[in-house]
């Protein structure tokens, strides 16, 4: 099954000049969608892994679905303002300005290991900030793993040596 | 295994005066997750189900973890501005003001058979947004499916019955 035969892309979104890459297709395919979910599982299988962190809000879709058919509890680190209970929180650099993730102080217990899951790995800076929300709550990252890598951007490099899986690569 | 202990309640969430329901200790608990996702499963077996779709953002951790453990495709219904390429639009009514829902032209296939997932039933607005997308796509609702059912605030009257599932009622 070749994934990137179901990933669309679409010029221009979110900005002129972005060749946006759409997993909808992808997950949409319920064969299509079980391999991505399988193959993420096979390459943390020799992790020895706790808890998957799914990234809002496309990473809620790949890692819930990881955690479910691993037995394994799922956590999320979310935009501001949208977790309800008590938070930490962590600002990071986007190309213009700057953005925050928040986690719930209970998401991550100490010494936990944790697989940090979303659909894309861009710049690493949305994954730096997750990795480091888990990292402040005790965690231990064993690895991230995404759908998409645009390796072309060097996001690999901004994660500082933690270990990436990805899927489909551009 | 009593999911009703797993949801925290939040006081003054996101306003003053409302206790949010808070599922992300269900979520975490890799026990209570997996019983939710097949007690959702359970709930809709008998429906002659072809695809699951989820409600940003919550809806997509249930929706999607249900989609893989069936063996189902997964469509997602967005916030607006959220989905990349060709989107049908629905509006409906919030305590105050407006708000819109999105979904892809090709998310629902005419003539397939869904079911709608999302965390909470509270007044249906939402649900009933998507359901409405979900038809105009040419699509059946076979149900609804929800993890907590606020019933006190009516929902299920607002969903001009649709069939409707919870696993946790308030």
């Amino acid at each position: 099954m070749e994934l990137r035969e179901r990933i669309r892309d679409v010029v221009d979104f979110p900005h002129e000049g972005i060749v946006f890459k759409d997993i909808t297709p992808l997950i949409a395919d319920p064969v299509a969608f079980r391999t991505a979910i399988d193959r993420l599982a096979e390459a943390i299988s020799g992790e020895d892994v706790d808890r998957i962190v799914g990234i809002e809000a496309r990473g809620f879709i790949f890692g819930s679905a990881l955690a479910c058919v691993m037995g394994k509890g799922f956590s999320i680190v979310r935009k501001p303002g949208k977790l309800p209970w008590r938070t930490d929180r962590e600002e990071y650099s986007l190309e213009y300005g700057k953005s925050v993730l928040e986690i719930h102080e209970d998401a991550v217990q100490a010494g936990e290991r944790v697989v940090i899951v979303d659909d894309l790995l861009a710049t690493g800076g949305t994954a730096g900030a997750a990795s480091r929300l888990v990292e402040r709550r005790g965690g231990v990252v064993t690895s991230l793993a995404f759908v998409v890598e645009l390796a072309f951007l060097g996001g690999r490099e901004q994660l500082e040596g933690r270990r990436v899986h990805s899927l489909v690569e551009y």
